[in-house]
């Protein structure tokens, strides 16, 4: 049997954090011992409408929550400055972190990095909590040193904006760290419809196309003479992302020292 | 059990044409009487390195060929130029030709229309013998009238030198014709790095993929509010193109008319 | 313009009803006349909670609304039992039926054909409103006359409870009327675990996986020497089934007699 | 620059040899300086037909050739029991050996890597050379830890006599190292037709699908809610091996001991 972890919680109300809660109410060893909101002060988890049936009290002032509570890992879904303030708070407690955010800025990370050595506080911070996703972007990494050959296409619904996904570019950077740049395709190749071979990442092409029906997925193709390797990944649902605040949450309590990205902390 | 149909051809030592040779020799109704060839007049087929065991004669002369073979069907696979004199000798002599190239002209096309009606013989003309692709692009176009948001990706092997490729634009102009013309994707959307978005034929995305490791593939996407639709051929040898060959061969038996493209044989 | 089309609705309070009432607010031509719901007589729609704001009375007696609502068409998405008394009903007052059910018996099928006929009324009888699985069936179909070796992979979250799918089964048994019977793969081929080559279907192999993430995908696929050619359909989301529905609303329009499935109201 | 790698090979005539010959003649730094081959003795590689122009002598006294040859690495492409043999000889000269094998028996194995140790010298024994399929595996494993749920749909052509196919059961294998038995699927699932979910291993289903058009496909997908990883490898020419074997024989540079496996290899 796991041992009991205690864990608390900032921004229950929102999407996210909603789903957050299922999932410690779903987990058998995890246990909710309180939650951080900017309304209903006092009140138990159990008596917000929308909000699943937890015993755990509710605080509006943050430092107070640190204090009283008796936390193993706090867990914050709420936006980059709330939430930085809240992983400073956390680790003066030394409550471990888990923060989900790519809003840091370096200064920040650093100071957080510092702030977790002097404490000897593990924290984690994710700015991707799709386990699928981040292995896809490992997975990756790894293969373009055998294929150095590589395209992306990301697929995605028609309401989003901008193209090509940051997914897809942070997918083509790690793989720019572990192969030499190159131009793809055949040196006098040439388009008779421009953007046909798509957007150009230190010669890798990324293609993104934008339908209604899709939600959000990712191919990665490495090719070479006589095979391809394709490594994909499809959310469907923010659910998705559980599974990674989950992990998080139990690795968190295997460390003492600061990690940046899920991938750090698979073997 | 099917009756004979005899059938002459032209190429028999291309690449193409040794394929055609072999796909009459394993077809049980199909009977090879005679074939035209630059080379070897007066030989049998049996007696020429590299093709199968077959005892019909060679003519290097088009017209004796045509007058002594007792043939039910002419199968060309040389080039336009000659492909063109044949099928008018064909013609005249009331042997169906099927013909394999894109490279005719419309007046080419006008004439050979003329003529077959004239002699009341069937003949075939296919751009493209592979079944599979042909289907692709009918099914397409039928999906397009209830799916009117689509993208097309194509992958190569990266020795190909344009893009898009020649089918890939046909399938975009075949939807055309049945879709009202419009801009896909968020009317806002925007690539943070060109191309990103890949090649637009009137609104519809069309992204090319080279990599070592493909032969020739294409899909087709649909989508819409909860649901995506997706056609894909897949091209692996050469040898795709001669099922397309023999249905020409046994289809062109039953008209008496012109035929441009496989897919106006399809019922 | 096209002109406007006046719509009742019965089962608006279903998950699929209120889907279809917001399809029809958002559709232009389409005017929402009336409901028959088993409660809120008198109400109107937008006078219930979680129902579009639309101005339409309701009726818990279906007689009187199908007298006093002057509507062009009757979509009906109660239950098969219902169904059938108000698809009579409306035959009766010259509203044309559309009813997505596959619960109709054949002797109910045959007694809505003759009363259709008898009123000259246009009626659509629909057991698949997901345009893009009807799509792949009738290309699936359309492709096994040239591909006669097929096999058929459909994924499934992993809390469906049959495999195969009822999808998967009607579309091997499409498939079976136009192809002759023949077993597929090589005729000395065996399974050195158990179940591998998946379930037989007139020779055709079907596979069903079950994983979570899954919603409901279905993949056909063609091969031949050289070549194969692959149609899905990927379903995310119940709104898919709303295209479906809006085309029979159009299209049972333009008829005057009985059709049994969208795919007889596709050219 | 790298330094050049001076390389013999055994089997020069075989499919893979003759393969391997054209690999080490564009590779820059590789130098072939000679052959071991049943036939041919005294003749350079240039002089036989079908292998490329290098002027490499050629022995049938493997012996001789291993000690008259200034070699760094031997390459097997034989059959295991001339093989086993090779590299025997070739690590007592001090020879690399890379040797692609699946047919050494765990007595010779063990036997090898006694020999590697006592002589210094690295070996490099692969059962399977297409990098692809190695990291598709590898990446497998990895993926297993963090999507227990998974099933594997390998496809091949219909020649194809067993299913499921030796890499589909070894990709099981791998993924039950390191995850815990499981029964996959709803505890209440029921096939109405037998063979639909496949083949069980340790609960994992497998799916073999043979078509014509096929070469040899794997594809292993991995589900948790909301999201799925899918990994596949394409094999659509044997020239895929090639890759394999020119980073074996750059590795086995650098080790001086036995390795079995290309994924050990791999950081």
């Amino acid at each position: 049997m796991s041992e009991t972890i205690n864990v608390m919680l900032a921004g229950p109300r929102g999407k996210m954090g909603t789903e957050a809660l299922k999932m410690i109410d779903e987990t058998n060893n995890f246990q909710l011992v309180g939650c951080i909101d900017r309304k209903h002060n006092g009140q138990l988890v159990s008596e917000v409408d929308g909000l699943p049936n937890l015993n755990a009290p509710i605080y509006t002032d943050a430092e107070e929550a640190f204090e009283r509570l008796n936390a193993d890992v706090f867990i914050d879904l709420t936006n980059p400055e709330t939430g930085f303030k809240h992983t400073k708070l956390a680790l003066h407690n030394h409550i471990r972190p888990v923060i989900g955010t790519s809003g840091f800025s370096d200064g920040q990370l650093d100071e957080l990095k510092k702030l977790s050595h002097n404490q000897q506080t593990g924290v984690v911070i994710a700015p991707n909590f799709a386990i699928g996703a981040v292995l896809m972007m490992r997975f990756s990494q790894m293969a373009a040193k055998y294929f150095p050959n590589v395209e992306i296409i990301e697929k995605h619904h028609d309401e989003k904006l901008d193209a090509p996904s940051g997914t897809a570019v942070k997918t083509a950077q790690l793989i720019k760290e572990v192969r030499d740049s190159m131009k793809q395709g055949h040196p006098d190749e040439h388009e008779t419809i421009a953007g046909a071979r798509g957007a150009d990442i230190d010669g890798m092409h990324v293609h993104s196309v934008r339908l209604p029906g899709f939600i959000a997925q990712q191919e990665v193709i490495f090719g070479q003479s006589g095979q391809t390797l394709t490594i994909q990944h499809n959310s469907t649902d923010r659910k998705s992302f559980m599974s990674g605040v989950k992990f998080a949450v139990e690795e968190v309590m295997k460390i003492d020292h600061f990690v940046y990205g899920l991938e750090n902390l698979m073997e």
